[in-house]
């Protein structure tokens, strides 16, 4: 067992050796992601540009795509913004307990859920975001910008959000925009976990509404007329529960209601890949305009906490019931939930707009 | 049986005989309502001073209040407005499933709900709403203003929806402004009810959005924080899930979102009641100043729907998972959910507030 223990923290020490030590003064994050080709990458990006943030590592997660597939994509593009200092780290392909047939099963009781990322069996015509056809789990097809000759940290994904925890006690702070599979599994690893990091930001739910006349097609309907139900949540309820029963010392959320009145035009993606830089001729090729810059609001937001213009605090959870409201989440007041281990969450209602933009060009262009 | 039948027919038919056939062209209703003595008896004043409007008899459901305290404040109400011709049903005393206790078991696992009308064990000090202080269902505490002499129909509520579906079909607006627990019996006792009425007008849910920042305390901040969970279904999940899923002709929910931005202000109050006629006197003694006009909106969005600014339609239904969204609207795109049984329900999401005040002025004031 300690011997176990020991080879995992050499291999995972070992991978970071190279880059050596990092600047006391840089903020630590990691980066926990189901990071799929294309958009899906770009916040990663954004963050990877700013010197005075040090990327640990990017843990992969099942989600919007399927962890394998997610992992190369990932691992391909640092090769080709020349930051293979960077370790990738594959976490958990499947949620603790929710499956695609589970899912399926749970539609045909309660309604369609239009948008179910992996678990997507085609795409609508309505769709706007370019995509892969869905495949297996284990598939990982061939891309356009060539395959990745690195390879991942030969550990979890879990194993790694512990070994930093470990190393860096209190300072380490996780970004997380996808399902909440590895950080869940991280903290049953250990029940110290949660205690070392010094923050969570993660994301979703809509709390102060929208304009219905817009919610034009299912995917924006799924989100305006179930606005407590998010992907991330639905994929991994029990996931989601024991991220919100864990006793971070700080847990953000950022709200759908921040993210979305944000928009990549293609006019802002053009100022931002005008430098021709390594990432911004990255993002260049991936970019894809006209829908919210979701993950990159969330890390703005926690990068520059003065761009935020309304927040909350509640007390948090997710039903876990096998329902119609399974993964959603609960609210109650502050300090007034049942008392079975929820905790209060700091809530993001409100971002400035246009410096979120002005954040994302100029990240992007460095 | 039939003799039976004939029994009840003849009750109902023989108390509504003092005021012999309506004119053919005025609007049929009955107002189905938990009228507790004060502000739940307004929208129902509101309703009796219209003559386009025939008010068959107003069925009587607990909610806010106990069903035998709240059926003897609106025959008193009626004998002081010298309305004695309009007959009370009085319906439903408990839920169809749910109780008091099993409200409590799911308060303590899934957190409280604040307001919970004739379940509340004691009034919090930032209610505003003058309430009689808890008691047994079966307490009919005096009345500052006398107790009534006249009696409510010696039939069931249900029993006189069915009479009166009977005898005007396809003529019958039910505006149900309480629980759905009477409208659910008479569904199951007669499953030709629902093709027989002309139109349900019912409440509840927020849609749209709300100012966040005014939510100060637990009543507001139960409706601000979970917009899909109403009072009137979750005292009776069961009946609501019945009634979404019955096929009225045409079903239509008023939502919070369109009667929250009303204020029944003192200055508006004062106007309404400045004619001094009996239900202007009426209203005087019993109105409240300082929070919206919920069912009042209500009735005033099916007297004249040109008020109405914003609409949807959705396919609805109501959680019945025992968990922390038992009784928590549930909807789809129209025509998109489970086939269930579920229909699509036309959702009012805004009206012409000063529209809505001027009909209320005008109303009360006659």
């Amino acid at each position: 067992m300690m011997r176990w223990v020991l080879t995992v923290a050499m291999l995972v020490l070992a991978a970071l050796g190279a880059t050596g030590a990092p600047a006391a003064e840089r903020r630590k994050i990691i980066i926990d992601q189901d990071a799929f080709e294309g958009p899906g990458l770009q916040p990663i990006l954004m963050l990877l540009n700013d010197p005075a943030i040090d990327v640990l590592g990017i843990t992969i997660v099942s989600g919007d795509g399927w962890q394998p597939e997610e992992t190369a994509a990932t691992l391909r593009m640092l090769e080709l913004v020349k930051r293979t200092d960077i370790p990738v780290i594959a976490g958990a392909t499947f949620p603790l307990v929710n499956s695609k047939a589970r899912n399926a099963r749970r539609e045909a009781l309660y309604g369609a859920l239009p948008y179910k990322g992996a678990w997507m069996d085609s795409w609508p015509a309505y769709n706007t975001i370019k995509r892969r056809e869905p495949h297996a789990p284990d598939v990982v097809a061939p891309m356009a910008e060539g395959m990745p000759t690195t390879k991942p940290l030969p550990v979890s994904a879990a194993e790694f959000l512990l070994a930093m925890s470990r190393k860096y006690p209190g300072q380490v702070t996780i970004l997380a925009m996808g399902p909440l599979t590895n950080l869940a599994l991280a903290q049953r690893l250990d029940d110290g976990f949660a205690g070392r990091i010094r923050e969570i930001v993660t994301e979703g739910g809509n709390f102060v509404g929208r304009d219905l006349a817009k919610a034009q097609d299912e995917f924006a309907m799924q989100v305006a007329f179930n606005p407590r139900m998010s992907f991330n949540h639905f994929w991994d309820p029990e996931a989601a529960h024991i991220v919100f029963t864990s006793p971070w010392p700080k847990l953000t959320l950022v709200t759908g209601d921040a993210s979305d009145p944000t928009v990549g035009t293609q006019a802002l993606l053009d100022r931002a890949t005008a430098s021709g830089r390594p990432v911004a001729a990255y993002v260049k090729r991936i970019a894809q305009p006209g829908y919210p810059l979701w993950d990159e609001t969330q890390a703005a937001a926690w990068r520059d906490p003065a761009i935020v213009t309304a927040r909350g605090r509640l007390a948090m959870d997710v039903d876990l019931m096998p329902g119609a409201n399974y993964g959603a989440l609960l609210t109650w007041p502050a300090g007034k939930g049942p008392g079975l281990g929820e905790r209060d969450v700091d809530l993001i209602y409100a971002v400035d707009v246009p410096k979120v933009e002005a954040m994302f060009v100029d990240l992007v262009g460095r």
